[in-house]
C-alpha cells in the first residue's frame, strides 16, 4: 500500500495483499534458503559426509546470518538468483565451508523456498476461506429465506429462495478451498538436486540426505529433483485461479444483484461518484470480477511455463517468479474483499414475476 | 482429415485428432442425450412418478430414436442447444410425454454428456500414454547409457547418462497422468438440477431420482446441480494442458538435442525443405511444442469460464464448448506423436565437454 | 456446419464460418502456391534468369496443375508444409525444372499465400461491417429517440436517448473496421527470402524479382524476407480480436439490456429452454460475448508467437496456423450475428428512474 | 527495486523498471489530474460558463494543491478512483466550487491522465529504443561479416554473414518502435464525456471545452466520449507486447547463439552458478524471453476488457489498471537489458559445416 510517495498508484490497495506479499519479500527469501541450507548441513552430518565441528560452525553461521540485502540483490542482477552471493556470504572465512550447500545448487534452494511459501500461502488462503464461510453461513441466516428471481442466461426465470443462490456460492467454495489444500499438499515436496538434477554429488547418500532434510523441513522428498517437471507447481496456480475465478462468480451475482432490477440488493456500503451522488457502485464485487478476470490470463502464462528445456530453464523459471505471486495476491485479496462483501449484503429484494 | 475437398487446410492433419473429435461430434452428443433421459425415466419409475407403461413407452421411444442431424442443428442454432428440439422430437405422439425429460433442463442433458465424454477421452489418454511410457521404457533400454551433456540455462552443464534425462519424461509424464485420472475422476459428477438448479421440480424424490440416475450412469451425485461450478471442468482442462506442456517439454528437448551441436540426437525420420534437401527437420518435437504453446493459452480461457453468472451462463458455458474440444484434440494428438517421436530415436551422441 | 454425420457438433454452426473457413481450406492453399510461383516464374523470366522457353513450360505446368490432395496432405505430414510434394509434382518431367520454385523455400509459398488469405478476410469483413452499420443506423432510425436509462458501472444513473449507446456501438465498430484495414494494408507484403531469408539465390536479381513478384501478386516488397518477423500477422490478429472484443461489448450490452429489468428490450426471435418455455434467451447476444472471449485469449497466444527463434521457426509458425483461421472465423461468424442481432431488436424500453 | 526490506523479492529488479512504474505512482496520476482540472476550468472560462473571478480562483487552488496522498488513497478504495475525495479536497471552501469539474465525471480525470502517461512511456520507449538501435549499428560493425550457421526450424542451414541475423534484428525492431509511434499518436485523446458519456452537462459548449481542453493538454478531440471504446488503449498494449516480443526473439537467438555449440557466441559478462563456477548463464536473454510470454499472456487479457458493458465498465477498467502498467514496465525493462545485452556480444563464432 502507497506511503503517500510516489511510489505506487492510489489504486493499488484494490489489489494488493500486504500479507501475502511479505511472503515473497527478501526478508522471506532469506528466511527460506537459511531453513535450506541448515536442513541440509544437518542432513551432511547425520549421513556422516561432515564432522560434527563443521557441522557446528555451519549452524552457528547460519543461526547468526545477517542478510545484507543490497548484495544480495546484487547477486541476484548478476546470476538469476541470490543464491551464489548468500553462499558466499555465509561461508566467507569459515574452516569447513564445504559444511554448507555442498551437493545442491541454487535452484534447489529457491524452488524449497517456494514451497515454503506456498503451503503458508495456502494457510493464509484456508483462514481466509473459513472466514468467507461463515459469512456466507451468517448471510443464509439473515437473507436465506427471501424469495429472489433465478437468472438462467441473464434472464428471470423461476422464484427461489435466497439460500438457494447462495448456498451455491458457499458448496463452490468449500469445494475450491478443499481443493487447494490438495494442490498445497501435492506441492509440499522438497526439491534436491545437485547441479543437474540428478543428486550425484552426494553418492549413495542421496536419499538419506534427501529424506533427513525432507523431514526437517516438513516436506516429502519425491525421491528425485523436480527442477523442470514444475506441474506441482502449475496444479497450485490452477487452484488459485480457479478459487479467484469462483470469487469472481460471486462478485458477478452480487453486482448483477445490484443492478436495481426486480433483482435487488441493498448493500451497506459501496463507492460512490463524482458525478452522480446518489449512485451506489458495488465496488468489491467489480474488483472480485477484474480479479478473476487477471488470474484466469495468468494461468494461461504459468501453464505454458511448463515448458521448462533440458535439466533447467533460466526464462520459464523467471515467469513463475513474475507471474505466481501476482496470482497468490490476488487470489487472497478476492478471498478479503468477498467476506467483506458478503457481510455488507443487508436485503435482497421480493421476486417480481418476469416480464413478458 | 481433410478428404480432399476445401473444407480443411493442408496441416489439418498435423494437429487433428479425430478419434476424440469424434467424442464430440454430433452422433457422440445424441448418443449421451439419449443415455441421460434413459437414465431419467428408469429414475422416475422407480420412485414412483411414472407409472410402467409410461415407462415402457418412453424406453422404447429412447432405444429406437433415430436423430434427425439436420432438425437438431436447427434447434440447437435457434436455442443454442439441441434438446429442446431432441425433446420435442421424443415426445411426439406419446401417451406419456411427461415420462421424458420431467423435471431436467438442457443443461442436465448437455453437461452430463460432457461428463460422458470426459470420462472416455480420459480413456483414450491413458491408453496412449500407457504407450508412451513403454516407448519411454524402450528408449531407455536403446539409449539410457548413452554419455550426453546436461544442460542448465542452456549451457553445457555436465555429462549425464541419457537415462537421466529422459527418465524424467517419464516420471513427470507418469504423474501427469495420474493427475488426469484424478481430474476425470473427480469430474464424473451427474448434472441434474432442472430449471433453476435447484431439484425443485422432483420434489421429495429427487435424492433418490439422482442416486438411480447416477448408478446407471456410472456416476457420482454430487448431491446438488453444478450448473454455474464449473470448478471440475476447468481442472480437466488445467490437467490437459499440463499433460500437454509437459509433452512440449519433451518436444523442445528433442528439438534442442537435434540441432546437431555437441548434444547430437539420431532421428529416424523427420521432415524435409523445399531449399535444402539436406535438412531433417523434427517435425514431430515442433508439433508438440506448439500445441503446448496452444493448450496453455487455452487453459486461461477455460478458466476465465467460471464466472458462470446467476443460476446459468450462456456466454461463459459456450467459451466451454469453444475450446475444451479442442484442448483434448490437442493433448490427445500430442500423446501420438510424442510416442512416434520417441520410437524414433536411434542414438544421443556422446557428449563433449563444455565449450570454455 | 455438420451435415448429420458425427463429424462436428451441434453447436458448430454457432460459431463456425464457411465463406471464412473455405479461405484457409486445401483448395485455397494451393490456389495461392500455385499464384506464388506463377509470379515466380515470370520474375525470373523477366530478370533474365529462365529463356522464354523455360517459362512457357513451367507456366503451362501451374494453368494445368490439378492437385492430388492427398499426395500434398501426406507431404504436409512429412514435412509439415506440403510445398516440398507441390513442387515436386509440378517439376516432374519437366524439361526445364529450374523455372519453378528456383530461389524460394517453403515458407516464402506459405506466408505470401497467407498474405493473399488475410487481404481476403478482411474483404470479407469490410463487406460484413459494412452491413452491420447500415443495421445500426437503422437501429438509430427506429428506436434513437426512446428514452432508456444509461447505466454506469451497472447501476442506472441518467436517462439518455438509445441513440447515445447504439451511437456509441457504431462509432466503435467504424474505428475497428477501420483499423482491420489499416492491419490489412500493412500485412499486404511478399513473403520472399529463400533458404535462409536473404534472398542470396537470386543474387544482384533479387530486388527486382520481389518487385516484379510484388506487382504480380498485388502485394508490396519490403525489401526484405520477414520470416522471422511477424508483427504484421500479430497485428492483424490483434485488429481481428479488437474487433469481436468490440463485439462482444454489443452482446454485452443487449444481454443486459434484454434482462427484463426496468432497462426492457425486446428482441424478435431468440432461443428457447426445455423446462421454461416462455423465455427467450438472446442467444446471439451470448454467442457474442463467448466469441469475444475465446479471441481475447487467442491473440496472447498469437503475440507469444512473435518469438521466431533463429532464421525459421518451426513451432512458433505452427502456432500461427492452429490460431489465426480460428478467429478470423470467429470475428466473422460475430459480425454476421451481430448485424442478424441488430436488426431483431424493435424496441428499447421507457427508462424508470432510479431505484433507491 | 528493493531497499533491504521486506517489501520486495531479491529478483523485482530483474524485471522492474522504475522510470515507468513512477508514470503510474501517485503523484504522476495527482499531476495529470490537476492538468485535467486546469484545461477544464480554463475551458469553462473560455466558452463563458464561469466568470473570472471563478476561473482565477479555481487555478490558483489547483497551483497550490499539495495532495493528501493518504486520503486520496482511501477515497480510492472506497469509490474505486480517488477523484471525488480529489474534486472535494480542491473545492473545500471556496467561493464558486463550479469552477472546478463540473461537467465531468471520475473517468475523464483517469482516461485523460492515462494518455498523458501513455504518452510519455512512448518517450521512453522510443528514446530507449534509439539506443538499442545504436548498440544493433555498433554489433554490425563489429562482428557483421563474421561467418556464422544460418538456422531454420533449429537446424543448421547455410553460412551466412552475421549482419544478416542481426540486421534483421534491428529492421524488425525499427519497425516495432514505428508502430509504437502510431499507437501512442492514435491513442493521444481527450477523454471528456461527463457523468454517461454524452458531454450533455456542457450543452451546446460541449465541442468548443472539448477543443479547447485537448488543445490545452496537446491532445485530439475525438468528438465524443471513449469510456467504453477501449479499442485506442488496447491497440497501445498491444504494441508493447508486440516489442517485447521482438525482444523476445533476439533474447531466444541469443541463448540459443550461447549455447557453445557449433554456433558460437562470446558475452562480456553473463550470471554464475552455485554449483557450477565455469558456466556463464545468459542471464539478461533469458529475462527477455521471460517477458516476452509474460507480456503475450497480458496482452489477451487486455484484450478481453474491451468488453466495457453499457456507459462505464468498473470491472473491466479495472482490468486495465492491474495489467496495463506491468506491460509498459515489461516491455521498457526490456529495452534497457536489450541493448545492455547487445553490446555485451564480443564475437559470433565461426560457422561449421552442418553435421550430417
Amino acid at each position: 500500500m502507497t506511503d503517500g510517495s510516489n511510489e505506487e498508484a492510489l489504486y493499488t490497495g484494490l489489489f494488493a495483499d500486504d500479507e501475502i506479499a511479505s511472503l515473497f519479500g527478501a526478508r522471506a527469501q532469506v528466511r527460506t534458503a537459511v531453513a535450506f541450507e541448515t536442513a541440509l548441513t544437518a542432513a551432511l552430518h547425520a549421513t556422516g559426509r561432515i564432522g560434527a565441528d563443521a557441522k557446528a560452525e555451519a549452524l552457528a553461521r547460519l543461526s547468526e546470518y545477517t542478510p545484507d540485502f543490497a548484495a544480495l540483490e546484487q547477486g541476484g542482477l548478476h546470476d538469476v538468483v541470490f543464491v551464489p552471493a548468500f553462499v558466499r556470504a555465509l561461508r566467507e572465512g569459515m574452516a569447513a565451508p564445504e559444511a554448507i550447500h555442498t551437493g545442491a545448487t541454487s535452484q534447489d534452494v529457491i524452488d524449497t523456498g517456494l514451497v515454503i511459501i506456498l503451503i503458508s500461502i495456502n494457510e493464509i488462503v484456508q483462514r481466509r476461506g473459513h472466514h468467507m464461510l461463515k459469512a456466507l453461513e451468517a448471510l443464509v441466516d439473515r437473507i436465506g429465506t427471501a424469495r429472489m428471481m433465478a437468472h438462467t442466461r441473464m434472464q428471470p426465470a423461476i422464484a427461489i429462495d435466497a439460500r438457494h443462490r447462495v448456498g451455491s456460492w458457499a458448496t463452490m467454495s468449500e469445494e475450491m478451498l478443499a481443493s487447494m489444500n490438495v494442490a498445497a499438499n501435492d506441492a509440499a515436496l522438497l526439491q534436491l538436486g545437485g547441479a543437474v538434477g540428478d543428486r550425484a554429488a552426494f553418492g549413495d547418500d542421496a536419499s538419506a540426505i534427501a529424506a533427513h532434510m525432507a523431514d526437517e523441513l516438513g516436506l516429502r522428498d519425491p525421491g528425485r529433483a523436480w527442477h523442470t517437471d514444475r506441474q506441482t507447481v502449475v496444479r497450485f496456480a490452477s487452484a488459485l485461479a480457479v478459487l479467484s475465478g469462483g470469487l469472481g462468480k460471486i462478485g458477478q451475482d452480487v453486482a448483477l444483484m445490484a443492478q436495481a432490477g426486480p433483482e435487488v440488493l441493498r448493500l451497506d456500503g459501496g463507492g460512490g461518484s463524482s458525478a452522480m451522488p446518489h449512485k451506489k457502485n458495488p465496488v468489491k464485487a467489480e474488483v472480485l470480477v477484474a480479479l478473476a478476470r487477471v488470474t484466469a490470463g495468468q494461468v494461461g502464462t504459468m501453464t505454458g511455463a511448463i515448458v521448462h528445456e533440458q535439466e533447467r530453464s533460466g526464462a520459464a523459471w523467471m515467469v513463475e517468479w513474475m507471474v505466481l505471486p501476482q496470482m497468490a495476491q490476488a487470489t487472497g485479496r478476492g478471498l478479503t474483499l468477498a467476506a467483506e462483501l458478503i457481510g455488507q449484503i443487508e436485503a435482497v429484494g421480493q421476486a417480481d414475476a418476469p416480464s413478458t
